[in-house]
């Protein structure tokens, strides 16, 4: 992507003026215009530009979220929904302005209803603090995407991580949400029931908008039971392909997996360096079961049989959690043991998914192309999922190598699309991915298109994401 | 629903007569217009009265599908998708008239990549046919819904039933489909990546539209190994709060229950002097597990001892597949049992769905409702879901005892959205449920006629459906 791509949005000079004065008003002190805030939140976790907004609303109910909403339609403001800022494609950016909406502050448990494995809460509720709130119920929510991320970001985004293959994305695990859509109306998408048949699914539909559809005020999430017991362990592999082997096999086996990390062997050549552990400088799978003590024995021991028909292991596994913490640590501690590799440089953070047979292939020639262009970026890889991460290391102010870069993320792009796959499997669209949309969906763009100018007339809702730049006006 | 609640949609007599003469034309014998095979193309499973099509067109390609939109679009004519008319809701009558695209021909199977746990198919093909197919490979289709329907109508309807709890519903097991939208443009939703951040999910958005948003012609569809083995069995409860209590504990376990069904006293009673078993005649839970050998016996063992806890038991349980067949036997013939509790009477099916936590008060509070409206009607549930069914059995031709049905109907459906559930779980709105979307979802009824005008500005697309009469048109 080159940043000439990314999508323009016009500024209304006239209309913030106006916001700005409306909502200094309302908000007081809760409505920030100085320019540290507006840049902290903008785009600030890769070498896309910083686009700050115009002011910064901390709102704290729906009814707060609606009034900035009905501001900013009534000027045809740009309004654009902030968790905490780790999104890596350039969601917050504000391209032409306007008001970030801050929902940090929205970050009370409202509900949990243990019987029926569900909770209500606020969009800017953390994953760690809603683990930390349910630790004494025996629930968790599992999903992981790495940062300590707001529960309405990574609803937004369609977030997932390294227990999606068994515990499914946020597309699985959102029950119903509500949602301040353009008009600065408030619609909540469900109940509480498990499954419904009745109507479009419209949680389904917010749910990956990134904020351009709607601003999600409150969330009900599925919950987990804590696993009895939990095994865990790591197992080196002669070949990418030993190893994608080994995956497909334990998933078409139905052994419930609950992660299975693929790690490329310059990340395990960084992270023994980093960890100081005695791993092989070859391919690694790290790997998770949860069930019954004597069902995770089983799970691990049935892996390490799949493997060793690989020609992998030995599989180095156990129950004990100081134990599994330790074999685990060096998959925790990847991007840092990354950055290592080119002291000084900032690791650019990237995702595909491809089918699981395409695994293998996919990453094999992402490495040949790294190889070739002289990056230095290691690979890791939710591999259930056939998601994988490249952390290209670069210097962000040589425009050179940013370009270089953007050639090789174009390029992932385009295999991974080519493979059936997608060009981002947990990341989103946002600004770095909007030129690659058509490439994947075709005349389903145009069809997304309807949904958005339908929804949102006047495009005030997060303008300039997800959807490419096009010369027709959507109809 | 009394009969004058179903929506109207006005006859366009000189557009019908100008895309019958088209059709004819490009079909020939595969265009039907006779009056038995309309009729047999309108809904005939309930009481809600058949609405016949004007003509039947029998599609063999997606292009010929999009021929027949384009037709319909340009002469503002209702299109029906059909597949073979299973729906309990009228989903498939033509309360406009119009052309039912009857897809029952496009049912090959195009592909299976047993390594990704993927096929792709065409939307006639039906559950029992693709499970047929896949036998050798190992792979299966989970999604039962009792009939054999087709994969599109399963999709369109968002259906599921009895293992819905441990692999989900359509809505998580549908990869990506093609549709062909109101303008005869085929979209294809996503490629075959487990996953993907890419943009809004019109996979979603088309899974559960009931043919008003496009016509499915293709699905790429999940697949699940074989489980090595399967326990299963059956126990009884004093009381339907003990089935209950004991069914939230199983899931709060984590125990990946395949199936979990309750049956109330009634149905226990028709299944025992059906099925000549010895059954005792208090709710009781048939239960099925899917895992490794150990972990199924694991698995019952622990069930037992749940059920043993809440009063329940003795618990029935075997891994010998003739003798779980024999005890499930009673589960699978429950709808004929149900039928000879009232010899002559036709059974209406509906469905609801409720936080498990209130299963058995929806369940006891919709026993009294029976008895004191004086109806026969067993009840079945997906209890894991808290989904469950209402068999009613009825004259359909006693005007008094359908309005008296459909009362019993609606306090059902009111009661289950008061309780944070669903009017449907599994069944959809289709004409039968759409006076009761409003009561469920509020303002998203307003969102989704937002979608539904941006994507079928003529309202072609199987119209009547899904979204209640409105005194103002949809903006």
């Amino acid at each position: 992507m080159a940043l000439s791509d990314l999508v323009s949005v016009e500024r209304n000079e006239e209309g913030i003026a106006a916001v700005l004065g409306i909502l200094k008003l309302q908000l007081d002190e809760r409505f920030q215009t100085g320019q540290a805030i507006r840049e902290q939140h903008a785009h600030t976790t890769t070498y896309i530009p910083t686009q700050a907004p115009d002011g910064v609303a901390f709102c704290e109910t729906t009814e707060e979220v609606q009034a900035v909403v009905r501001a900013c339609a009534a000027h045809h403001v740009p309004v654009i929904a902030f968790g905490v800022g780790t999104s890596l494609e350039g969601h917050v950016n504000a391209p032409g302005g306007g008001i970030s909406v801050d929902l940090s502050r929205m970050n009370r448990i409202l509900a949990v209803n243990a019987e029926d494995l569900d909770c209500r809460i606020e969009p800017g509720v953390t994953r760690e603090q809603l683990n930390q709130y349910l630790r004494d119920t025996g629930l968790f929510f599992p999903i992981d995407p790495g940062a300590n991320a707001t529960l309405g970001g990574m609803a937004a985004t369609r977030a997932s991580g390294t227990n999606a293959v068994r515990y499914g994305t946020m597309r699985e695990n959102v029950l119903s949400l509500t949602a301040v859509m353009a008009d600065g109306e408030a619609v909540t998408t469900g109940k509480r029931a498990r499954k419904s048949s009745a109507g479009y699914d419209l949680t389904r539909l917010l749910v990956g908008s990134e904020g351009t559809l709607g601003i999600i005020t409150e969330l009900t999430l599925k919950l987990q039971g804590i696993p009895q017991a939990i095994s865990g362990g790591v197992c080196p592999f002669p070949t990418l392909e030993a190893a994608s082997r080994a995956v497909i096999q334990t998933i078409q086996m139905g052994i419930p997996v609950a992660r299975i990390e693929l790690v490329n062997a310059l990340q395990m050549r960084a992270m023994k360096a980093y960890s100081k552990l005695d791993y092989p400088e070859s391919p690694c799978l790290f790997l998770e079961f949860h069930g019954s003590d004597a069902g995770v024995a089983e799970q691990a021991e049935t892996f390490g049989m799949i493997a060793e028909e690989n020609g992998g292991g030995p599989f180095l596994w156990t129950t004990v959690a100081e134990e599994r913490t330790k074999l685990w640590k060096a998959r925790h501690d990847a991007y840092w043991a990354s950055l290592t590799l080119r002291p000084g440089a900032k690791g650019l953070s990237t995702d595909v998914c491809v089918p699981i047979s395409r695994l293998a292939e996919c990453v094999a020639a992402t490495e040949a192309d790294i190889a070739e262009m002289g990056l230095i970026a290691p690979i890791v890889g939710h591999a259930g999922d056939g998601n994988f991460h490249v952390l290209a290391l670069m210097n962000p102010n040589d425009a050179g190598e940013v370009a270089l870069v953007e050639r090789f993320v174009a390029r992932l792009n385009v295999r991974a699309i080519a493979m059936e796959g997608t060009c981002t499997g947990e990341h989103g669209i946002g600004q770095g991915k909007a030129g690659f949309l058509r490439a994947e969906h075709g005349r389903g763009v145009d069809v997304m298109r309807q949904i958005k100018h339908a929804l949102d007339p006047l495009n005030i809702m997060n303008p300039g994401k997800i959807l490419p730049a096009s010369a027709n006006p959507p109809h």
